[in-house]
């Protein structure tokens, strides 16, 4: 999908926002369908696809049983309300991320990612098999849904710059959308951080409105033109590393599923989770190596000057978050740093420390 | 699971092979039951109950349309014994390990993993998003099975050692307990690498026959008790960074069943593969606290001096490897190297970069 492509099909979704009829679920011999809206643009590749992908798995293990028909962002609901859209009933289902509704409880943070958080593989590690499920189950149920993990970008780009980064000091007066606790980091080294939605990055870009902007990855980003006024790729995405995307059901619906199809619909989110980041993984292969050999962009990393003041301010930034999480929020919170501190002595010396020899000077083939 | 339970459990799993009475597959109003036999002891962290959790999960998606009945090596066949169980039909379906059916054919490697080679987010990207599992297919097709990813162990240790190793002279002559192409690695620096069944290693270490060994990691390794005569465990295990565990089934039957079915069995096992890396990532990080803290276990990383010698004898290695196989060997060699080279580039600006990020010096939580 091209820059023009990705827009038109934003814009057309956008459109068409409320002319659809809500017409009720299909309800016939024991066959239902649901309704589920998306966040993102039709065909968005990752996001988008993954959630098509989900769909057509959950209809073919249950033999219809459990139909899931997918609308884009904009199709029924826009794509920022699709948390409301299944709480009240016009859809049955969710595909977004937790990191959209930290307005509705700022823990819902964890089960998205923090800040030289947890990687993929450490969170669900903790979701499936350290507690943090029933932690999410229990948060979200407070809000009548329930939620799973269903796909994750991995670890994505820091973002793309017009200028090099050097110091701490190229901060100052930078104008960067960044969104979530990221934002705020960045402001703290004296940037400026702005929100904006995804189709207005490059004209803000061009305009000089904006000096950078972080997004999804090589991929999506590609789609989005941003080599054509940026030259500087900076790396890693330590401001969410591992982002994990959801699903949400309404949770009356889903208690009232047989069992079979329960676990359809578990089973289905869990090999989504690894699935959108097979897929991730290699469009952005693919498209790292376009960027780099037909558009010259330059992938570099950010100084280690930078990221321990952006690890400082990490810090900062999340032991006030606790602060501002009520009892149930904070009982996430220690779970999430506690996992994280265990897991992430087993990682640096397994796969940081595998991804470290695999780099060193040999004659590999 | 104790070294005792762990050992009791495999001999009394050896003891039952064949008393096992052969029934046919329950077939009635629709129902269907196939028998699975597993590698692995009754019950063993990780691999063990990642089979229970599958066959549950096939059970309870298809509502019981497929029940999967697990059997412990042993229980009916001997846990070597899984891929001929299910080509003659005395299994449907077999658990275990590609790394274990190299003498069929020695491309099946590839769908294990490699020294040096990918890792699991990689080896997912080229299985499900980048031509891999088609490779896989056609190759399995020749013996009749259809193969499906269903679980990782993640990035393992390099294994357990009597004595430091601070260069590759201190190789020479080690007696290391290492399979497949790790073997040949350290054939290549001095080593005299033997193979030897899980229950034997222990007594070997004690009795001196061994000075070293490696297995899956902390988890099954401290309930194996290495800990009690090895004090050194060197990280990473670059002899099989990744390792894919397997699920084999009658392509016969595998092909016979309906659409919706196929699906249950291989979107479960898509789920099962990140949730057993999920599994093992937790149970891993407890007991690798329990080794040092407990137990004070040194975890030390392999010199560089070491590591680079390892690389080079991999990279000599798989060149001949490429060499002995025939031409859709050759073919699947080719992909699997291409891939890892361009995704290898991603993952080091992204993981490497970020993992190597969160040890820098500030002040998180």
């Amino acid at each position: 999908m091209n820059r023009r492509k990705f827009l038109a099909a934003s814009a057309t979704a956008a459109a068409a926002t409320g002319a659809t009829a809500l017409s009720k679920p299909a309800l016939s011999q024991g066959k239902m369908e649901w309704r589920m809206v998306t966040a993102w643009p039709k065909g968005l590749p990752g996001l988008g696809t993954g959630a098509e992908r989900l769909a057509e798995r959950i209809t073919a293990m249950s033999e219809g049983r459990l139909s899931v028909k997918v609308f884009a962002a904009g199709e029924l609901v826009p794509g920022l309300q699709t948390f409301e859209a299944v709480q009240n009933g016009t859809a049955d289902m969710g595909h977004d991320t937790p990191g959209f509704h930290l307005g509705k409880n700022r823990a819902f943070a964890y089960f998205f990612g923090a800040p030289f958080g947890m990687s993929y593989a450490e969170h669900v590690a903790w979701l499936d098999h350290g507690g943090g499920q029933a932690l999410w189950d229990e948060l979200s149920a407070k809000f009548n849904i329930k939620s799973f993990a269903v796909g994750n970008i991995g670890t994505p780009p820091f973002g793309w710059f017009k200028r090099e980064i050097n110091t701490v000091a190229d901060f100052k007066g930078l104008k960067m959308r960044l969104p979530g606790m990221g934002a705020e980091m960045i402001k703290r080294l004296g940037a400026v951080p702005t929100l904006m939605a995804p189709g207005d990055l490059f004209p803000a870009l061009q305009a000089g409105t904006l000096d950078a902007t972080d997004f999804t990855g090589p991929a999506n980003d590609l789609a989005l033109g941003f080599h054509q006024v940026c030259k500087y790729y900076y790396w890693p995405g330590i401001q969410k590393p591992g982002a994990v995307q959801q699903v949400i059901v309404s949770k009356a619906k889903y208690d009232a599923l047989p069992k079979s199809l329960q676990e359809v619909v578990r089973i289905a989110c869990q090999a989504g989770h690894q699935d959108m980041l097979a897929e991730y993984n290699n469009i952005n292969a693919k498209a790292a190596k376009v960027l780099k050999e037909k558009h010259a962009v330059k992938f570099l990393r950010l100084p280690d000057e930078v990221l321990i003041a952006l690890g400082n301010a990490a810090g900062d930034i999340l032991r006030e978050e606790r602060e501002k999480l009520d009892p149930l929020g904070q009982k996430i919170w220690d779970s999430y740093f506690s996992f994280r501190a265990d897991i992430k002595e087993l990682t640096e010396g397994a796969d940081r420390a595998m991804f470290n020899a695999r780099v060193l000077n040999f004659k590999y083939v």
